[in-house]
C-alpha cells in the first residue's frame, strides 16, 4: 500500500486550500504541479507502482475488490468524501466528491481502475510486477494499466496533492467517478450512474482515458467511437479427425471461417459486409477543421509499428478513425507450432470488435455481420448446436452477440464548456490537438444519458504504451505532464 | 510394467515351437488365438494399459525411452534377440528377431510406439491414464497412442503369445521393426534403417498402422499418401495494437491469413493453387477396380461426424483419399473468449497439412504452395524479419517448411507377396476391403529404400478412434481381432 505520512500532510492542507477562494493564475498552477512531481518524482513512482500492483482483471474480482477499496481510502486520506457505489456482482464504482463553497460549476472526472486481461506468458515483465525500464532514453514503467487507465487515476490524486501543497483553492465542485469494468465493455456503469445520479450529474464530464496524438502533443477529444463484439464459431466434424484419413473429405473448420472473414474485407481494408457504412453522420465543418489541423504522424507511426502498407486506400489514420471499422481480435482452431497435430480441428472461432462512429447504432451493426453470415450459407445460432441442427444444415455458426456495446458519442466543439476545457488543458500543456473522435471507446453514451451532462475526452498516456496488449506502458513524463493537466482541469471555475 | 510371469512361460513355449515346423491350417492359427485372447482378456486389458500409460510424445525423449526399453525387454521375455537401434539425438527404433530354421522368406512387421503430440486440458480422461470405457455398448480403452499405433505392437507381441501357447509354428523369418519417431515424420527413420540394411531387409513389410475401413471389416491397403508440412506466419503491427485507435488503418494479420488461406480453396474443397494436381499418377485397372467394390461409407460417416455438408463436389472419400489434399491443422491469432482483448495481434500463424499420392513430390508441392503465397503479394522469408524487412515490402509471410515430409507410395496388388498377404489376412478375418491408398501418410517409402522391400499396410483399429486427436481410444474387439490377424500374418510362409 502506499505510504500514508504524505495523506496526513495533504489532508492537513485540504481544509487550508478549501478556505481560501482567490483565483490564482493558470500560469502558477502549472508551475505548482511541476514543482510538486519534480520534488516528489521517486516517491511518486513508488506509488504509482503499489497501485499498478494490485490485480485489476475481470477474472479476478478480489483484485478489483482491492483495487476499489485502495481508491477510496487514498481518497479520504486527501480529504475527499468517498465511497462505493454498487450493485451486486459487478466491480465496485468509486465515487469522490469536493464540495467547493461557492462554486457554479461541477466538474466530473472519469477514469477506470480495471484493465484489459493478459496472458501472462506473452509479457516480458510479469503484468502485476510493475518495472521501470528505459525505452529511448527516458523512464517507463510497464505494467497492465500503466496507461490504460490507472495512469489518469494518479495523476488526479496528484494533482489534488500538488495544488493543496501550493495552497491553491478548487473553483468548482469536484466529483471523482472511477469505473471497474470499463475493459469488459462497461455493462453495468449506467445502471450504477442511474441508481446515483445526483451524484454524478456535472456540467461536464472530463474522460481520462486513452493516449494522447502520437507527436506527443496533448490532445482533448469530443467523442469516442462506439463498440460492439461478436464471437463467431464455425463447425467441422464433431471432434477432431485425423487430417489424412479423413482430409479434403470433411469440411475444415478454420478454412470456412478463413473464407467467411476474408469476405469481409478487401484488400485495401474496405469492409464488403453491405450496408456497415450507412447511416454515418458527417462532420461540422469546426470538427473537419480540427482533424485538418491535426498533426498527420502517418510515416512514423508504420516505421513505429514496423508496417509495410497500411490498411484505407491512402487515407490517413485520423480520416479512417471517422470510420466504422471491423477487426479480428482473436482467431482460434486446433493448434499451431509445436502442438500442432495432424488434425481436422472440431471447430474455429473469431471474436470480432466492431467499432462504430456517432450515427450507426451497435444492435444494427451486429445484425448486419449477422445478416452477411446467413447471406453466406450459414445457419445461425446462438447456443451450442445439437447433432440435429449441424446434420440438417450444411453449415452452421453459432454467433454470440456481445451486449456490452455501446454506440458511439461526439460532443459539438463549439460548446461554451467544450471552449472552456480546451483553453484550461491549452494553459498547463500549449496548444492542443483538438479530434471529433478518439479511435478507441469508452461508454460515453451512458455517461450522458444517466449524468444528464456532456462528454470531453483528456487522455494523458503516451500513444505507444501497449495499450490492451503485453508489456503495458507509461512514459513517467506522460505522468507528470498529466499531473499538470489534471490540475489546470481541477482548477476550473 | 507389465507381469512376467506369462512371459517366462512364453518363452519355454518358444523353443519348442521352434523345433516344429509343420504346416497349421489356417483356421487353426485364427483358432488358437481366439482361445487366447478369450482366456487372458482381463490381464491382456491390464498389460495393454500399462503399455499405454507410459508417455509417448516427442516433447518428451525420456518418455520415449521408457516406452522403447519396455519393448526391448517384452521381445525378450518371448525369447526375441532384441535391441535399439539408435542414431544420436532421435528416438530409437526397437528392433527384433526371430530366425526360423528352414525359413524361405522374411517377413518385417512394422509399426510404431510414439503418439501425436497431447494438450491434455482437452481429454476428458487424462491422456495417459488408460481407461476403458463402453461406447455403444462395446468397452473401448482410451489413451493417447490406444489406436495409434500400440495396438498393432500389442497385438503381435500377444499374437506370438497365443502360437506359442498352442504350440503353433512359425515358417518365416520374422523381423520387428517399432518407430519411436513416425508422428513426427520419421525424420531419422531411414538413416537408421540404412545403417542397419541386413536386419531390416524382408520379402515385405507389413506396416501395423491406421484404421481399418469405417465399415469395420478387415483392410489390406497397399499404399499410404505421402505427408508435406508448412507453417505460415504473416505480420501485422511489431506488437498488439489498440484495436480502437489503429484498427481500419493497421493492418491485420489474423485477416491477412485469412484472405491468404481462403484463396487457397473453392468453398467445395477444391484446391486452387496452381499445379497442385500436377503429376498425379493413375490408377491401375486392378486398383480401380477394388476402390469400386469398397464400402462406401460416406452417410455412415456424416452423421458419426455430425457434418452438414463435405468438401468433394459430391465425390466420395475413398475416391478423394487418391487426390492431393490442403489441411489447415491450426490457426492461432490473438486470443478468443474470456482471454480476448481488443488488440490487433502482431502475428498470425496457420499451421499447412499436405497429403500427397504417387506422382507428387513433397518438396514440389511445398513449392507450389510458396509460390501462390509470393503470388499474392507475399515476401518470402524463413527465419523471423527484421524491422528492415518487414517496412521495405508491403506484406511478409515467414513460410518453415518441415523437412520432415515424405513422397507417397504404392505397391501393386497383383504382385505375388502382394496376394499372398490378402489370402493371409482373408484367412483370418473373411473378404477383406483392399485400398489402393490409405488417406493417412506413413513412411513407406524411406522403408522401401532402404529395406530394399515392399510394403504393404494391415492396420487394425477402428476408424472412430480418435487418432491424432483428444480422447484417442481403441474398440478393444478391434484388438482382439488384430491379434488374430496378426498370428495369420506370423504364420505366413
Amino acid at each position: 500500500m502506499f505510504s500514508r505520512s504524505h495523506f496526513r500532510c495533504s489532508l492537513l492542507l485540504c481544509a487550508a486550500a478549501a478556505l481560501s477562494a482567490q483565483t490564482v493564475p493558470p500560469q502558477s498552477v502549472v508551475e505548482a504541479a511541476r514543482q510538486y512531481t519534480t520534488a516528489h518524482q521517486t516517491e511518486l513512482t513508488e506509488n504509482f507502482a503499489r497501485f499498478l500492483a494490485i490485480p485489476n482483471v475481470a477474472a479476478d474480482p478480489a483484485g478489483l475488490k482491492r483495487n476499489a477499496d485502495l481508491l477510496v481510502d487514498l481518497l479520504k486520506a486527501r480529504g475527499v468524501e468517498s465511497r462505493l457505489l454498487t450493485i451486486p456482482d459487478a466491480p465496485a464504482v468509486v465515487y469522490g466528491q469536493i464540495t467547493t463553497p461557492g462554486a457554479q460549476h461541477t466538474i466530473v472526472f472519469y477514469a477506470h481502475y480495471d484493465g484489459q486481461p493478459v496472458t501472462p506468458s506473452e509479457w516480458e515483465i510479469p503484468p502485476f510486477s510493475p518495472t521501470v525500464r528505459s525505452v529511448n532514453g527516458e523512464p517507463r514503467i510497464f505494467a497492465r494499466s500503466a496507461g490504460d487507465d490507472k495512469a489518469a487515476i494518479f495523476a488526479q490524486l496528484t494533482a489534488l496533492d500538488a495544488l493543496r501543497a501550493a495552497k491553491i483553492p478548487l473553483r468548482a465542485n469536484i466529483r471523482f467517478v472511477w469505473e471497474g469494468e470499463e475493459e469488459a465493455g462497461s455493462p453495468h456503469l449506467e445502471q450504477i450512474l442511474n441508481a446515483n445520479r445526483d451524484l454524478v450529474h456535472g456540467d461536464v464530464w472530463l474522460v481520462c482515458d486513452g493516449p494522447v496524438d502520437q507527436s506527443g502533443k496533448q490532445t482533448v477529444v469530443f467523442g469516442a467511437r462506439g463498440d460492439a463484439h461478436l464471437e463467431i464459431t464455425v463447425y467441422g466434424p464433431h471432434h477432431g479427425l485425423h487430417s489424412g484419413h479423413y482430409g479434403n473429405w470433411t469440411p475444415n473448420p478454420a478454412m470456412m471461417l478463413a473464407q467467411l472473414l476474408a469476405g469481409m474485407k478487401d484488400e485495401t481494408g474496405h469492409v464488403l459486409i453491405p450496408h456497415f457504412y450507412d447511416g454515418i453522420a458527417s462532420l461540422s465543418p469546426l470538427e473537419r477543421e480540427a482533424l485538418a489541423r491535426a498533426p498527420v504522424n502517418d510515416s512514423m507511426l508504420m516505421n513505429s509499428f514496423w508496417l509495410g502498407h497500411t490498411e484505407g486506400s491512402g487515407k490517413h489514420l485520423l480520416e479512417l478513425i471517422n470510420q466504422p471499422s471491423l477487426n479480428i481480435n482473436g482467431f482460434a482452431s486446433g493448434q499451431i507450432g509445436a502442438h500442432a497435430a495432424n488434425v481436422i480441428p472440431p471447430t474455429a472461432t473469431a471474436d470480432l470488435d466492431l467499432r462504430l462512429v456517432v450515427g450507426i447504432d451497435w444492435r444494427e451493426q451486429q445484425e448486419r455481420v449477422v445478416n452477411y453470415i446467413r447471406s453466406r450459407g450459414y445457419f445461425i445460432v446462438d447456443t451450442e448446436p445439437t447433432q440435429e441442427i449441424l446434420t440438417s444444415h450444411a453449415m452452421v455458426a453459432k454467433v454470440a452477440r456481445d451486449q456490452a456495446s455501446y454506440n458511439a458519442v461526439r460532443t459539438p466543439m463549439d460548446l461554451p464548456i467544450a471552449q472552456e476545457v480546451i483553453h484550461a488543458v491549452e494553459s498547463a500543456r500549449g496548444t492542443a490537438v483538438l479530434l471529433p473522435t478518439m479511435g478507441g471507446s469508452v461508454p460515453l453514451g451512458a455517461m450522458e444519458r444517466a449524468a444528464e451532462t456532456r462528454t470531453i475526452t483528456v487522455p494523458i498516456a503516451n500513444y505507444d504504451d501497449n495499450q490492451h496488449a503485453p508489456n503495458e506502458n507509461l512514459r513517467l513524463q506522460n505522468l507528470w505532464d498529466g499531473v499538470e493537466t489534471m490540475a489546470a482541469l481541477l482548477t476550473m471555475q
